[in-house]
């Protein structure tokens, strides 16, 4: 099978090289453009990433890219030669996506963790498993914009995890009500200048600007159906407090919710364990061996702790109890690698479906 | 006026020095006997808080203890010469506290951080302007049990910066449901050995023993009503979930409320800001000059920049929204001091109350 | 006694608004000007100090600024009216301070906390105490520059607690070389956007760009001897190695001397706490009951539980013991704010001796 | 070729279970015994390693243990079988240690990473590729002591990367003095209850019991040479100061040396890069690639970034530059795991060279 081709844009920022880890080894996919902003365009990927003032290589992920990578052209993203490529993985700021995404889109699918199409009607926010279906958008979206190719987008990292254990609870017990706080990782911050230390050591911050709209929104919109080339949002009520804490990576969601009926502790645990073993099928290679993981020890999730099970990939659930405040109530909390399932890792898992699906 | 004489039992561990920092200028009382366990007994109290090991002083509490107080001998809890003080202040373990409390209790007053006598029928759980009215449980209680004196509690440091803020929704608005969860303090895990910081650097611990149960009961008990020599526990339905965090001192509440009737953002604001303004005739010294600070800044409270305001005796609350999940929802989150107010100084101010009402 | 009219530069940031801190009730001065660059001129300072984008106010110290001081009009720096003002503050970055610090200076006395003109030969760094006779410099670069007025600089901040200790040292058992480790707080990384909280949590960093060239230089010539109309740098060999640790306030340092003859622990430790006795008669305001503060307890100072002994002005000293590598080697731990002694406050300190001294 | 059957003596705790990941997939070693304390003994492995009271299991290392080491009964380490046993490795407390060592060490290998015998004159410390000709000591103490088995330790987890860097200096360019400043994690502090986080967090330590005075004589020790059946302690000067930072892994160390004659940076990178290659030969499965690597970038050495450089089995050094107080004088930053190459892993590393030695 020959790979398909990629580019990723945005490869010098810390998204785009969470890309360039993901998809440096990957079965299926290959990456053949490296793009960047005018500054970026010309210089080898080494060059690229170094700081300009002290020429310290500026590299964020724990995995390291490869020489043949670190020595590849980094191209100009508003001059992408698009021929030779099949998908692209855009990793840009919302502002620069909302230009660059449409120009690659009339030729080329795009699959993008910006927020910028993210909430468009005939754009699909995809989670494999969670929202298979709403890959139909797709040719909606293309007949709609007479595009060749399409844009897809990641949800908000926050909203990931909440989603995949949404989903088993609504399809076996239905669902009414979510309340949700989470205790977010300063990764999310994003690195320049991302959050500053001075701010959150020994600290917890009670703000996140606009996050809790996008998750309240980012939700509905996921968990709804896809009805007559539409995607019609659920009726689920969902509400947040997003809060950032002192710690790395993952994010932490204590979860409270209101069902249809009432259900016991282990319908629950068994509803989350089973959920995704349709995936399995599939054999898509950024899968996680199991979507949901449950913890019994109530010490956990942790963050430091649980954030890489199965590479990141997995989304831990812990503490699932009855809650004494909703009707049908039960609580837990989760625990969803920020960086990984919620941005590129999740992207490359998106699109490793969307090519089964036979959209690329 | 003379000053009523103070003993302070576990003066030796953490919250007794919190004691010892509260009492020692106080205007109204005076530390007249610091009692611990046999191990402490007999020994100047300078020499009873150093490490047995390395000699070094373990002192806890930014404010230092003055002179005459490292010189005082530490005293036997076990064989307290109750004679010559007027009010104790009780920072034992609970399960030290179930013996020594009663055995005060028959002659004297015992204020107590131990949750030990705390979910009794007839001992109060007081906070000074929610629920002063409990103070009557005292004389149910000592004609009950035979005493001259009586056990009042504090309740857990988690419940405090909680009650205090329902208290006037509740008032104004009535009260139906409490979700709330807490990123609490390693200060309030204790000191021998509290918190492993393997444990909880770069980490979120979602579980903490007890900790649940404890704020759901001492909730719906502290804002219950006094009828018939009773306390009738509020029927509102109260959920949390409580997690620790990397920060010193301060528990933050992420708090989502469905009340009895519609109200606006500004009405809430108001009925926060004028919370306590009737204590305020009382001019307990301990008092903060506002029981609920309100932020509008929604980056804040933050523990770190904010547990101090008003010398840790205010609860500070910020992020006051509507709630789309529950119904006439509101949510909002605050900050409480977990070893100011929530502890000693928390206990003093309640004991100042208890002068005023004439019951010390 | 009339208050000194006092402009402060640079008074929308970090240190300018420690300086609003340190100087708002001050006994001998008044702050008449609050200046910073072209973009706060003309608005009132608590508008200056929010963020434009989020509307919240960003103040950084934990004292809070005064009502009238938020209400005063911003100056714009490069149009400072000098005529009323007997004393400039400057806490501006040093490429700005190289062009404002000498057009003040041509007319008034300018106190700098700006490395700008700190390594220019006839420019003093003060330290009172410590090289208090430095400043006859000032009458030297007043005669060479021909200003009416003069500047006069702030050590880095990892100096100060260094040359403070060194001091006592040289003058009692002469001193032959230094070696120190310091692990620096993130506050000493300033603001915009200081140091990243993805590079400091759970980390150690082990170089700050030029703060060893700094350190080096800064502490042989404030050793250094006034002779002749000049600082003739010490001879005494200095080595250094930064790095940044994860603390909020507070450089601790870890230093090993060599000295020119043999002493006991007792006698070094007798010279710390010795030290500054003479400064006492000056009664500075700023000056701390004692210059340096020498612990026992082998687990002190610790950043965070001593960087504020003396209101942040003392330097704390710990674990002094015989070095085995060095001739007549001693070793000792040391603990200075860097916030506070090392910035504004120390600059507040220094200008409280010029007052004495009779040069502003 | 048989694998060795291995005993883990003091398997529950944090070392024990670091001994039960290096070991459960070694090419050459076996896990035949897991044994413990008496209130361990008889229980399977997972259960021994839950907590009591909450029933949580307790596992310290990212690795997870195999299903049939969970399985596994652990035995009473006083009542040892060693008939079936081929080497011991004890991760038991010194005081434990000094009973249990010779009983074992009478009739089979141990390799201990408990300090109880590091000291005693015909035990070595040895470091692969340091001091391996150390081994000869083995010999010695068979004959001293009667014993058919032996004991060999590791040394303290701070000396390990310090020794690894001196030792190729020390060849090279012959080695004067040391002087040393550590930033040491808190895993290097042990579990029961380690180092609490009330004292670590935005805190730095600077002081670890008997730390210093270890690091000093082992570095002595292991940089000695063997003559006449005797190791005589080098006799380079070496001076050490110990701190604790907010790390979860990592050794950092700052250190300054003289050396018998000058040198180029070129000339001490070069020498630590080649150092090891002799080693290389030998096919240890647990030699990391390179035992020193050379980061060019001034900011790194970091813990959270290098630690893990060849499965943390790696010294990173950076930074190194001329030092300006010591004669010949060098400075450098190193890096190394305490946990891995530190201790259970190191250990590992060691037998295997004790299996090429013929010793196991």
């Amino acid at each position: 099978m020959d790979k398909l081709k990629i580019a990723i844009v945005g490869a010098t920022g810390v998204i785009g090289q969470q890309f360039v880890v993901a998809l440096q080894d990957h079965p299926w996919f290959e990456i053949s453009t490296l793009a960047a902003s005018k500054k970026s365009a010309g210089k080898k990927y080494l060059e690229a990433i170094k700081n300009p003032e002290t020429g310290a290589v500026r590299w964020f992920c724990d995995n390291q890219p490869k020489q043949d990578l670190l020595e590849m052209n980094v191209e100009d993203a508003t001059k992408l030669n698009l021929g030779d490529i099949d998908v692209i993985f855009s990793a840009v700021e919302s502002k620069v996506a909302r230009e660059l995404e449409p120009k690659y889109a009339k030729r080329k699918p795009v699959v993008s963790t910006a927020s910028a199409f993210r909430y468009e009607k005939d754009v699909p926010i995809l989670v494999p498993g969670v929202n298979s279906e709403h890959v139909k958008m797709i040719d909606v979206q293309r007949k709609k914009r007479g595009w060749k190719g399409f844009i897809t987008t990641q949800p908000n990292c926050t909203t990931t995890g909440l989603v995949i254990t949404l989903k088993p609870l609504k399809d076996i017990f239905s669902l009414k009500k979510v309340i949700m706080t989470s205790m977010q990782a300063i990764s999310g911050g994003g690195r320049s200048p991302g959050v500053a230390a001075l701010d959150i050591i020994e600290n917890v911050i009670p703000y996140i600007p606009e996050e809790e709209e996008k998750v309240q929104l980012e939700t509905k919109k996921i968990l709804g159906k896809y009805v007559g080339n539409k995607i019609e949002a659920s009726k689920i009520k969902v509400s947040c407090t997003c809060t950032r804490v002192n710690v790395i990576d993952g994010h932490m969601e204590a979860v409270f919710v209101s069902m249809g009926r009432d259900c016991t502790i282990e319908e629950v645990k068994k509803a989350f364990e089973k959920f995704g073993d349709d995936l399995k099928s599939l054999k898509l290679p950024s899968a996680p061996e199991k979507m949901i993981v449950v913890k019994d020890n109530p010490f956990r999730p942790q963050p430091r702790l649980d954030r890489n099970t199965y590479d990141g990939m997995a989304t831990t659930v812990g503490r699932i109890r009855k809650d004494e405040a909703l009707i049908n109530g039960i609580k837990y909390v989760l625990l969803s690698h920020n960086t990984k399932m919620g941005a590129a890792k999740g992207a490359v898992f998106v699109t490793e479906y969307l090519k089964k699906a036979g959209y690329v």
